[in-house]
């Protein structure tokens, strides 16, 4: 079953405690894309500038990715910079420039339509709205951040409603809440129409929450970080990539997609960009999995 | 096989968002032991003063903890007084009076002296080596804190090399061995003569790390948390006792042995002092494991 994603194809430069990376390919749905075309095809709808490099389209092409909603405008791409301590834990944005992205309107193309798994990655709620009223998939997940909470928290809230996998961390959940107590947040995210909840905890791992049932998984463990950036959208690329592949949203399912969530959040924090992520091979998905339940099952 | 326990035994009063509780029975030694007599023998060794009520004696005799070693001494019992906010993380220390724990100089009574696994609770480090001088247990287990890392380093780290299972946090961890990532840090503490290192991560679960393998689970998730004091102990006691009970120190049982103290801290914290510890039955236990794993395993 294809994937459709809508957010952000962006130009990051990073400082990190392992290094510096400039002008290199970033953005939620790049990242997403990437991790999620690992299970299924992805649909990638975006917008870049004239200054969009032309190997960041060839590697996206070369996974598979579909650009057919990929827009390339007159203008400048979507840049980012910003910094990470030795914590890793937020980054400091240095500097964000729109540039073309604060004109993005995004239509889906006809192609797309019958995409049947969604990922709206974190982008301004009302766009998230309109891109939901021109399609009818069968799974909704959808990422948000602090930002869109303070700014625009009816939008979102209102949002909920169509939402079946809302994913975010830990203090957003709480500042969208106002709950301290992350079981009680994830209960109320649902009580506001949510059907399930995903909260990521970094390298603490994450938690799925449904009015079922309640799902936690470690994280891996990583002797060092090189960059977290686009590690929860790599998160929910092998999230919505695996339950994608099965085309069967059951519990057992449900718990599996967080396992290759897991997974595939380790290789995009193993290199600056996507570089480690693109290059790896369902072996090292496999090992890694493998791995991963030596580590975490009793 | 029995477990000898040597730490404190100290009168709390404690304030969380929930409540507060007055004069109550604490101290590391007190949520070890009882956690650890759901699962095999204790024997306490601790000291305390002519004000300890009585009924906390019998408290602790009705689940089985021998308390032979608990010398009682003219003065006044270790008091601690401490507030939680809202997240329930570190404690602010409002008072601590160590009182007749000043002179605590841990005579093993010759009938302890058997006893095959010991728990070192969190006392000075030089105190914790006097008793290692009259023991030879098969296995170890040391905790400690951020106040010993900082005053005794150097005694501490002579103890490593005696120590089978060194418990700590993550906090402490990076302290203990300046090292930020925490994989490197519980290498590191192996390579200082730890056999074996398990990091607490409070509400985020644990990890096990040994030359051989890692382990990792998730904390169990509580919807509301009256009083964290003490989650610590009462996790050292499930493991411990767990393993004590197994008497065989095995990969697949010092697993479970994890998840054991993940479910005895859960205890712990459902209710001021030890509560709600003392009062659950094998029952209670197993049905909180049967959660676990529904919790955590895919």
């Amino acid at each position: 079953m294809s994937i459709l994603v809508v957010g952000s194809v962006a130009l990051d430069t990073i400082k990190t405690p392992q290094g510096t990376g400039k002008d290199i390919l970033g953005g939620s749905a790049t990242y997403f894309s990437i991790s999620a075309s690992f299970f299924n095809p992805v649909n990638l709808v975006a917008i870049v500038g004239y200054d969009f490099p032309s190997r960041y389209l060839k590697l996206l092409k070369k996974r598979g990715v579909d650009l057919t909603g990929l827009v390339i405008k007159r203008g400048k791409t979507f840049r980012w910079k910003g910094e990470y301590s030795w914590d890793f834990s937020y980054p400091k944005t240095l500097s964000t420039c729109l540039n073309v992205f604060s004109e993005f309107n995004p239509k889906i193309p006809p192609e797309y339509k019958k995409s049947q798994y969604l990922f709206l990655a974190n982008i301004d709620p009302q766009i998230q709205r309109k891109v939901l009223n021109q399609v009818s998939p069968k799974l909704v997940a959808l990422d948000t951040m602090d930002y869109w909470i303070e700014n625009k928290r009816n939008h979102l809230l209102r949002l909920l409603g169509s939402v079946d996998l809302l994913l975010l961390n830990e203090s957003e959940a709480r500042m969208l809440t106002y709950q301290e107590s992350i079981v009680k947040a994830a209960k109320e995210l649902i009580k506001l129409g949510a059907r399930m909840v995903i909260i990521k905890k970094g390298e603490h791992g994450s938690l799925l929450f449904s009015d079922k049932f309640i799902f936690s998984i470690p994280a891996f463990l990583l002797e060092s970080i090189v960059d977290p950036t686009g590690a929860g959208d790599a998160f929910a690329g092998g999230v919505i990539g695996y339950l994608a592949r099965c085309n069967k949203i059951t519990q057992s399912n449900l718990k599996k997609a967080l396992v290759y969530g897991a997974v595939m959040a380790t290789f995009a924090v193993e290199d600056f960009s996507v570089r480690r992520l693109a290059s790896i091979d369902a072996g090292d998905i496999r090992r890694r999995l493998k791995q991963f339940k030596r580590l975490s099952c009793f």
